[in-house]
């Protein structure tokens, strides 16, 4: 059978699998969560030897360090994987939410309920904890898991979902809601991008030129995930301690995720106190500033690198940062609208006006008032997990939970009623 | 300047008039539309002058009279859309609504508020009153509209957006809010579907082989709209009376619309009483039904047509309806997920649990218990007004009213928060 063959097959086995899960209440979800919670610990050495071939092929093509232990598992990590299912089992249950209800003049009985989407893809890179936190986000949440992992995991994600398969086997939730895409060359990802009615949503989370490659090619309905350059901006009143602390905060805390400041803008009423006190924390934090002539001016040519324009679009990952000087609020708004990926701002300000105008002229995901970008995360804004952080506007923006790996229908209840 | 130049210029003003339509308060967007409504009845003369080309032009051509009959704008017509744009503005205001909020554990203030999508596109075909309808919904949602209908009803189109942008400019709102896809060649309608960061979403309204081809070369987010295969189950325990006036309220009532029936499904059981009913009523309403064998024998050979495949995926959109009787009520849901749009279906039946079971296992946008499918619609389900029926999961399913053109942000308030 050709991999487009195979790739039918798997799909539309996960399709008849999603239409089984649907109506399973939320008992049986968990159950069938605990259960796998349970083999993955059990099957913990068969996983880590998987893994071992995984590592042992990265290590043989050179990967660096950092991304080895992206792709690592050991026995202490898959219990701690086995720990987020167990917590993905206690959050509510959103299928069967109504959100919306209503009888209208005639006496028909209108609701309008949460449902799962169906069949969920995924393409992600190298981290095979993805693999189970998707897969028991999708089956909470009553869908089917198409996985895409990176090929570079590709023996741990088989072992973790032959687990995971021979757990369901055991429930009411088919074996089958489960899948890896057969296959590991760039064609299989196609597939995936290809299989208009057979998968409702592609979700791919990763680097950029994966999400744009996604975005691009798919004909299936796509969620953008990931990509954050995101802007601290210090207005004229703002308070400068908090100020520097936020920055430091948003920059430094954790460099590597989508949620850290890749740029600053200072109003240019507070840069003479704000700028040399921000340089020196950040030069103390191992930051490198990439700063316009204005903020190079505070640093007497020393520790600050002349910013490009690819600068203000670099979502560096890195100790680096972009600075610019701004004359008004609206400055600092223009430039995040030009530059930005519409992710996560921050505005550091004591005046009531100056927020509620960035909050209103600044189109992102999420916007800060006196807070670290850093806290745009599911975890944090109490949604128990996420699949993924949208940067897109539709269906979901932002931290997506539970409620947003569901969609709706409308039930319509009468009594015969015809429209005249 | 090349059209697709000149589509990108159009383009980026729609984005900036977003930007400056995105804060206004519900007042002013409701003057401008009023603003709107009462140009479009001053100059109501103009406008058919130039519908009046259109309507040469498509006579001209053959076009059939039902097309020129949608295409033709009389000064009532006129009136009558200018009264439906004041009651857009009628309707509550969308933007700036919570809907969630809270209090996180460290203090920051959570809240998820809806905001405008930014600029939405739509294409569409020769009726010249959805160029003012969807124009309206765009900017009481605080979207900018770049729109693409017809060519059939180009000199049409242009009038309608000239006159309202006549309007706008003496009001809050930025003319270019509202804008025309420069050119009428197929080509202009490719510069909309690559238009990715430049437009926020499209929304295709039309036949299938419209919305087919927005789905797959679109790299904006598209949703659609509009296909609509919709079957009548007439369950074991059916009320024959209701179950006969619910068919023929759902075939004739209005066949060319999406939400009209074209299949019916009948338990074994049921058929006996119900089908001969069911054909006497459907032959005199002109209807022609393509039944199966088990129909057909209730016909004596008179008056059905043999169905084929190509029935039971048929959207007729006419006085036609294809027919089945099925052993069970799981065999009437197995027919609608392999052939239905996912649109709206019905069940008849007196069984609670036939209905709750019917309710869980069909996967469309809507599902009715004993009512017509005619009433899966944003007026009937009390929205105000509609953008388009969306048979799609993701990010609105069913009637879209204002609400389902926004977005939301995140909006995090904290008092120097900084991420441990």
């Amino acid at each position: 059978m050709s991999e487009a063959d195979e790739f039918v097959r798997v799909a539309r086995r996960a399709g008849e699998a999603a239409a089984g899960l649907a109506p399973l209440p939320r008992a049986a979800k968990d159950a069938a969560l605990h259960r796998i919670a349970d083999a993955l610990v059990a099957a913990a050495p068969e996983i880590v030897e998987a893994n071992a071939a995984d590592v042992a092929r990265a290590r043989e093509n050179g990967t660096s360090e950092y991304m080895i232990d992206r792709l690592s598992l050991s026995e202490g990590r898959i219990a701690a994987i086995a720990d987020a299912v167990r917590k993905v089992a206690a959050l509510p249950d959103p299928v069967g939410e109504s959100v919306r209800g209503s009888v209208l003049p005639n006496g028909l009985e209108l609701r309008q309920v949460r449902v799962p989407l169906g069949v969920v893809g995924m393409i992600y890179e190298g981290r095979p904890n993805v693999t189970v936190d998707a897969a028991a986000l999708c089956l909470k949440s009553g869908n089917a898991a198409l996985l895409r992992g990176s090929s570079s995991a590709h023996d741990s994600n088989t072992a973790l979902v032959r687990v995971m398969q021979r757990a369901l086997a055991e429930t009411e939730v088919p074996a089958d809601a489960v899948q890896l895409v057969p296959g590991t060359s760039r064609e299989s990802v196609k597939h995936l991008m290809r299989a208009r009615g057979l998968v409702d949503v592609l979700i791919p989370r990763g680097g950029a030129s994966l999400i744009n490659s996604v975005v691009e090619e798919s004909m299936v309905p796509v969620i953008e995930t990931g990509v954050g350059n995101c802007a601290v901006y210090v207005d004229a009143a703002a308070d400068v301690d908090m100020a520097v602390e936020i920055l430091l905060n948003a920059k430094t805390q954790r460099p590597s995720v989508c949620n850290a400041a890749e740029t600053f803008l200072v109003h240019a009423d507070v840069a003479d106190a704000f700028v040399p006190r921000a340089l020196g924390a950040l030069r103390k934090a191992g930051v490198t500033v990439h700063g316009d002539d204005r903020i190079r001016s505070y640093a007497g040519g020393d520790g600050v690198v002349e910013a490009t324009e690819d600068d203000w679009h670099a979502e560096y990952l890195s100790l680096d940062i972009a600075a610019r000087v701004v004359d008004s609020l609206d400055d600092a708004v223009a430039h995040i609208r030009e530059y930005g990926s519409g992710h996560t701002e921050a505005i550091v300000t004591t005046s009531q006006p100056a927020a509620k105008r960035f909050v209103a002229l600044v189109d992102s995901a999420a916007v800060m008032v006196n807070a670290s970008t850093r806290f745009t995360d599911g975890e944090e804004f109490g949604f128990g997990a996420e699949i993924g952080i949208s940067t897109q506007k539709l269906h979901a923006r932002g931290p997506m939970g539970l409620p947003e790996l569901t969609s709706t229908k409308y039930v319509v209840t009468g009594e015969g009623h015809l429209r005249g």
